[in-house]
C-alpha cells in the first residue's frame, strides 16, 4: 500500500503514531492532520506526525484517499458523515474508536457511492494523551480488530487490513456486536475497575501503596471524557462485564466470611492461571 | 549499623533482595539464609544473596544479632517463637509479612528477656518469586512500614528503622491495626480485584486483551498460596475494604443503566485525580 495523501482527524496520541508509523514505514507521500485548533496541529507538526495541519476537514477529505478518524467514540460517527460527501470515488474511511456497533450502526447505509466506510480498532494506546506522546511503534506486533458488516464491500475491508498492516500491526475480523461484548470485557471493565478502586482510596493511605496498587490502577489515568464516551456507547456489554465481575466479588467475599481457605485459593489461582497465560 | 552475623529465613524474592541489599551496603559481615531446602538455600547462595545457607532455623539463631523472617505470613509468628529462645541476649527479630496484627498478637510477651520481636513491612515486592529475582535496589526510596505496640521495646524499635534504613529504605511507624486496614486497601483489595478480573476473563477473549488488561491485572500472578495466608490473616479489613469496592461498582452500575453520563464522568474524574496524585 502506497497512498498520495493519508489524512488523520484527531492528532493526539493514537492518531499521532498512526502519522509516526506511517512516515517511517513510508505509507503515504503526504500526511495531513485535522483538527480542532491550530496549536494542537502545530504540536503534531512539530511532533513529526503530519506534514500539514488543517482546521478543515472538508478540504482535507478532497485531497485524501484514506481518512482515519481518531476522535472521541461519540464524535466519530458524524464526522465520517460530514467528510465522505467530499471524498474523491475510491476513497477510504475508517476510525481508531474503542466502540464499534453504535458507529457502525450510525454510518452504515449513510455513505455515497464509491466511499467505503469500515471500522477499526487498534488494541493499542496509553492512559497519556497528546502527540508528544505518540510512539511509531505503537502498533508493531499488537492487534487491529476490522468490523465489517455484511454490507461492506470486500475491496474497501482488504483495503483497511493492509493499511493496519503497513503499520505494523496484526489484524483480525470481528463482528461489530462481537466486538464490542468482548472489549467490554478486556478493556471498559478493566477501565471501570481500576477507576473504581483509585476513587474509593482514602487521601490519607496514599503513601501506603505500592506498584501493586499503581499497576492496577494505572489506566484510571485516563481521559474521563474519552471513557464516559466509551462506556455510554456500549452500555449494555460493560453492564453485563461488571455483572460477571460483581459476582466473582461475591465469590470471594462469602469465601472470606467463611474463613474458606480452600475456596480463596482456588479463585486465586483460577486468577493467576489466566494471567499467566497472558504473559508480560 | 554494622553487624556480625544477619540472619535471613526464606530467601526468595524479598529475603533475597535483603541480601543483596545488606551485602551492598555493608549492613553485616557475614549473611546466613535459614531455608527449607539446601537447593533452594543453594540457589540464593548462586545469586549472592547469602554467605552460606542453614537449613536448622535454631543453629542460625544462635549465630545473628539479627534475624529477618520472610516466610508466608501465616508461618512467620511460630517460626519467630521458635527462634527466640536459641537467640542470644541484644538479639533482634523482625520480618517482612504483608500482615501485622495477628502476628504481633501471636508473638507479644512470649519472648524470653533480652530478645526483641519487632514486626515490619516493607511495601515493595513483585508478582515475581524467588532469589533469581531479587533486587539490591528492591528498598530504595520505597516504605518499610515498622508497627510495635506500647510494650516493645524502644530500643529495639530504633534499631529496626535503622536496620530497614541501612537498605535504602524510608521508614514509618504504624499501630499494627492501622497498618491492616491501610494495606487491606492499598495492597490486598487491589490483589483480589486483580484476581477476580483475570478470573472472569473467558479464555477466547485472551487475544483482545492489551497493555490495560495486562497492568490491570498483573499482581494476580503472584502465589495463590502466600496471598490466601494473607486475606486469611487480614479477613475482617479486607471485607471492609472489599465492601467500599462493591458499593462503588455499585454506583457505576446505576449510572450506567441511567444512562447519567454526568454521573459516570464524575466517577471517573475522582478516580483520576487520585491516580495522577499518585505518580507514575
Amino acid at each position: 500500500m502506497m497512498l498520495q495523501t493519508l489524512t488523520i482527524v484527531g492528532v493526539g496520541l493514537i492518531g499521532g503514531s498512526i502519522g509516526l508509523a506511517a512516515r517511517r514505514r513510508g505509507l503515504a507521500a503526504r500526511i495531513l492532520g485535522v483538527g480542532r485548533s491550530a496549536a494542537s496541529l502545530e504540536r503534531a507538526r512539530a511532533a513529526g506526525a503530519i506534514d500539514a495541519g488543517l482546521l478543515d476537514l472538508h478540504e482535507a477529505a478532497r485531497q485524501s484517499e484514506v481518512l482515519v478518524f481518531c476522535t472521541p467514540v461519540d464524535r466519530i460517527a458524524a464526522q465520517v458523515l460530514d467528510a465522505a460527501p467530499r471524498c474523491g470515488r475510491g476513497a477510504l474511511l475508517t476510525d481508531a474508536g474503542s466502540t464499534k456497533a453504535a458507529l457502525v450502526r450510525a454510518v452504515e447505509g449513510r455513505l455515497p457511492p464509491g466511499v467505503a466506510f469500515v471500522s477499526s480498532h487498534p488494541l493499542a494506546g496509553s492512559e497519556k494523551r497528546g502527540p508528544e506522546h505518540a510512539d511509531a511503534d505503537l502498533f508493531e506486533g499488537r492487534l487491529t480488530v476490522v468490523t465489517p458488516t455484511a454490507r461492506t464491500d470486500r475491496a474497501a475491508v482488504q483495503r483497511t487490513l493492509e493499511f493496519w498492516q503497513a503499520l505494523g500491526s496484526r489484524v483480525k475480523l470481528m463482528d461489530p456486536e462481537a466486538h464490542d461484548r468482548a472489549l467490554a470485557m478486556t478493556s471498559h471493565l478493566p477501565h471501570l475497575v481500576a477507576a473504581a478502586l483509585a476513587g474509593v482510596l482514602p487521601t490519607d493511605l496514599h503513601e501506603l501503596t505500592a506498584t501493586g496498587f499503581r499497576d492496577t490502577t494505572r489506566v484510571a489515568a485516563g481521559d474521563p471524557a474519552l471513557w464516559t464516551a466509551i462506556f455510554q456507547q456500549n452500555r449494555a456489554a460493560v453492564l453485563e462485564a461488571l455483572g460477571s465481575l460483581q459476582d466473582r466479588l461475591i465469590e470471594y467475599k462469602m469465601a472470606l466470611m467463611s474463613g474458606d481457605q480452600a475456596a480463596i485459593d482456588s479463585l486465586l489461582a483460577q486468577g493467576k492461571r489466566t494471567r499467566d497465560a497472558l504473559g508480560s
